[in-house]
């Protein structure tokens, strides 16, 4: 596989990416284009011995900053190293994009460039956080700030692909971050995609709160991008908080000190555990390519990472199981609503004739059958 | 002050909150009413020595459930703790009412029994979050799912009053939480009380991401109760995950134990620092009267200090500043807007003659200045 790699993109750039590009082409099985400044990217390939490598550089002239607003961006640098990196991408050159630039920016050439996969309104940033049960992913952690619930629905299908195909969970839990874990808790949107991802092939367990998603008792939260930013964001700044109190706590005298020389090692790889370096980066799912947002502050380990996990979505071809699961969920979604327009409007006694009164009184109130269902199974599911 | 205390709500009641009540009394300056069944009551008083202390029984029937429906609880359980300890408030008996017990039955009852102060549309939970910089208030919490503009601005304002009046701060810094800290960034309503909070009293800092939130750079954290609850929840889930990992860490073997026993103390300081049993629960702003929700997990020491708070919140007459600060901010908000429509209908060259032109043209785009906002300052805020 072919991997574009925007060299010029995030804090670190361009040494740590291509440091990160030489790490992963070193490991094989990937190619790597260096997408970015030439000059720049050969002063860089120069620290290493990279003749026998498959690294190859394609100019771009220009450079996103990482605090330029996207609107301007898609207008102004259309020679920028995420343009020309995603384009390689739409042309077939490449089989996959990483980038640890502007998020915004990335996120607009390539809604623009590769467009939404059939059936998706649009992409979501999905991230991977650690948990007491291993992994879980949530998305949409800040592609679109105010959703619609049928977004909401498209974000539990991606994640649930995600999960089955990309990381092997044989049957994901999919959940919807809310407060309130009965099913009539949550907003608005919430309270309208339960209903959507309850009628469809997912494996949905109903509302996630915030104190279930490092308990891991969801493989998929699903939530907007505005709640999603949020949630990660804070997590970091609490996670730093606790992380600099241990670090002032372990310095503070001889007594701690040996302390922390006794606990050294548990510690780091606690710290491997939840280090976000380590998960390769973001993937945007719900376009038509694979690319992976990495963090700005990437490590040449989180870029060889992200460029691993970007290989791995393009060999095991996330999109075609998205393009699928979005498919079949949708059809079954229009039919649920036919029928539930149908139950409406045809008088219920033209269809009694088809079942008798045993299999209909369920529980005096419906009819609770996949055959049938009916308006009120709304009631039901609130 | 004489605080009601409800005896039977929280998973461990009514034997912690009576023996918070205690912890309470025998520190002085409160008196405490404990509402609830009287019968258990008494046999928890039992257990201590309380002949010579400020507490007496205030006997209400029915105890509501912790997963009881607030609306249930509303048409059905009007004898219960909660529903006669905000009645004491209500008629004078009490000064403040402490509950530990089902969140949105406090919640229903008291804006049912109290009402909102004049000016506040509804209630914000507000919680008090460890900081790097000592802490911060995060409002609201969970009360209010989906919020208007002007819900969060009055959050703003009363989490301004609480800062300043009970916390001491001198000048509290207000901000939004929002994605991106940019002016325009976030969703369709934070950008509309960006606007709103920008032309009001209280120091206002503009949009805050959750990465600032435990870096302590703001003072009052303003969202609407669902963004809040996910925040907070995910922060204890956090925070349990770094717990469990750290515990299992410190067993593992004998170094780490005794690496663990080293540390044990500067441990014990930095749990106390975050636990949130400590702050002494949840004030709910925004009622005519104090009310206080304590952690469903409340431990004695939890209930008093939730007592002391409540107590603390009376005595510095928190809603007489609550309600003038509302009122003058609100007065400033209308003025505000009328004199943008203002210059929005009347030409700006029949005002032009009050002013020189060295007064007037500032940057050439607008008038900056407060006596005559113009609609192209929305512009400038953007």
């Amino acid at each position: 596989m072919k991997i574009a790699v925007d060299a010029m993109g995030g804090d670190h750039a361009p040494s740590a990416i291509v440091e990160g590009a030489v790490l992963a082409a070193r490991q094989g099985g990937v190619e790597v284009i260096l997408v970015g400044v030439e000059a720049k990217i050969q002063e860089e390939l120069r620290k290493f011995d990279v003749a026998q490598l498959p690294i190859r550089i394609e100019h771009a002239d220009q450079i996103v900053d990482m605090h330029d607003a996207p609107g301007k961006v898609l207008r102004s640098k259309r020679k920028s190293s995420i343009k020309v990196g995603l384009d390689l991408v739409k042309e077939g050159m490449a089989d996959a994009f990483v980038s640890a630039g502007n998020t915004g920016a990335v996120l607009a050439f390539s809604t623009l460039i590769l467009r939404p996969l059939k059936g998706v309104d649009r992409p979501a940033i999905t991230v991977q956080l650690p948990t007491l049960q291993g992994s879980s992913l949530l998305l949409d952690a800040g592609a679109n700030v105010d959703c619609k619930a049928i977004q909401l629905f498209q974000f539990g299908v991606m994640g649930h692909a995600f999960a089955k195909y990309i990381l092997g969970k044989e049957n994901p839990r999919v959940g919807i971050l809310s407060i309130g874990e009965e099913d009539g808790k949550g907003n608005e949107i919430t309270k309208e995609v339960f209903h959507m991802l309850k009628k469809s092939h997912v494996n949905f367990i109903g509302n996630v709160e915030g104190k279930e998603v490092y308990r891991g008792n969801a493989d998929v939260v699903v939530c907007d991008g505005f709640t999603g930013n949020v949630a990660l964001k804070i997590s970091e700044s609490l996670a730093e908080m606790i992380g600099k109190n241990l670090k002032e706590m372990f310095s503070r005298n001889w007594k701690s000190k040996l302390g922390y020389f006794l606990l050294k090692s548990q510690l780091a790889e606690f710290k491997k555990k939840v280090d976000h370096s380590e998960t390769g980066g973001a993937p945007l799912l719900g376009v038509n390519g694979v690319c992976i947002i990495a963090h700005g502050s990437s490590s040449p380990k989180a870029i060889k990472n992200a460029i691993k996990r970007a290989n791995e979505l393009a060999e095991k071809k996330i999109n075609e199981h998205i393009r699928d699961d979005i498919e079949s969920n949708l059809a079954d979604l229009d039919m649920g609503l036919w029928k539930q327009i149908k139950s409406a409007f045809v008088p219920e006694i033209l269809e009694d004739g088809k079942k008798n009164n045993s299999e209909k009184a369920v529980d005096g109130n419906h009819v609770d059958s996949d055959e049938k269902p009916s308006i009120s199974d709304k009631g039901k599911d609130a």
